[in-house]
């Protein structure tokens, strides 16, 4: 191996252990001692790397993003279905059911409330994941499945109300006004032609993002 | 006049100086000597009564969001309305055409990519605002002119989205775009059965944002 694939692959290690203490202890509770003890190494070998723990996050949020494209695309080549309608919905629930990007949001539930993060996620549901969302109601449009006038639009309000709105962690709510919210949108959209968000999704979204919160509030307890 | 009451109209003269000054010059290019200077006071008079210029623009967003209340209040007073439907649309009307709210804007269009504030701004909408759309929107379903199943969630999603996501400084729009935005807003809240958004509203809202947008680009440019 390289210098450079090794350096590469020390990275990659501490992402990963970085990741899995984040996810264990909440990221304001982990310090780069902790990320370098686990990893047997020294403190100043992890700073070698990465300036701060800030920059560590950073890289891990953008493997994030990287692995849900990755995901996507994975997806879209398996889902075998007869309409992009029907296509959307199973992507959501393959996209609910997948264990390991809920690894990843046990992560960051700690740093659900920071202000930067929240911007990013909704800039990443903009920029990044509204397209490829959009493209697929575009071809909704040509099937007939779906019948908005507004696909870039819906694309968009969607992932800002899913990921930012249904987050209890970020506008706080109960079990009962998760649902509520989850209900709306599902209304929103099929009331605006693009009937995407089965009551399966409302059902396991409600139940994850419950226990994440959960999680997280009992982390934090003194 | 007694010592406090002095003191507290001082802060108000200081309040109403640094608004005026934000808006002319923006945020970031105002500073405490600025507003000393402009009121004729010393920098340490206006240290006085505030710690930083963030303690000034905190106050400041207070103020504005007890004046949105207090506008509310004295349109909900003065407007003749048959249905709370019509009551709706024009409180939206007479809030679009509210030249004094617009100065404020003004002072925080420089703001208006921060993310805290951003963050602020959501929090009022869903804590201050949406409780009071979303009552006008029950009496619209005792009076049969509103028909959603959602009034809490529809008020919600409605403040947000017209807040944040119709911002064409926090998710960069060109005109055209910020129109099919603000039109998507109009037929998702009537879809779901809450027709408030005229053409009206849509027309002067992207006019006014656009004027914003602009003069926060000039005043930003080299």
């Amino acid at each position: 191996m390289d210098r450079i694939s090794k350096s590469t692959r020390t990275k990659e290690q501490i992402i990963a252990t970085a990741l899995r203490l984040f996810a264990e202890r909440g990221y304001e509770k982990t310090s780069m001692q902790d990320i370098a003890s686990t990893l047997g190494m020294s403190k100043g070998g992890i700073y070698h790397h990465f300036k701060s723990k800030e920059e560590i996050i950073h890289l891990v949020r953008e493997t994030k993003a990287n692995r849900i494209k990755e995901n996507l695309g994975k997806w879209m080549d398996i889902i075998v279905a007869q309409t992009a309608r029907e296509k959307l919905t199973a992507i959501l629930e393959k996209n609910i059911a997948d264990e390991e990007a809920h690894a990843w949001d046990a992560a960051f539930s700690s740093q659900m409330k920071s202000a930067d993060f929240i911007l990013s996620i909704m800039k990443n549901s903009i920029n990044d994941s509204a397209p490829v969302l959009s493209g697929i109601l575009k071809e909704g449009l040509q099937d007939g499945s779906i019948t908005t006038m507004y696909p870039d639009e819906a694309a968009e309000a969607f992932l800002l109300l899913m990921n930012i709105w249904c987050d209890p962690i970020i506008f706080e709510a109960d079990e009962k006004k998760l649902i509520r919210r989850l209900k709306f949108v599902q209304a929103m959209m099929r009331s605006v032609g693009a009937d995407i968000v089965s009551d399966e999704v409302i059902h396991e979204t409600s139940a994850l993002l419950k226990n994440l919160y959960v999680g997280d509030s009992e982390r934090n307890a003194p």
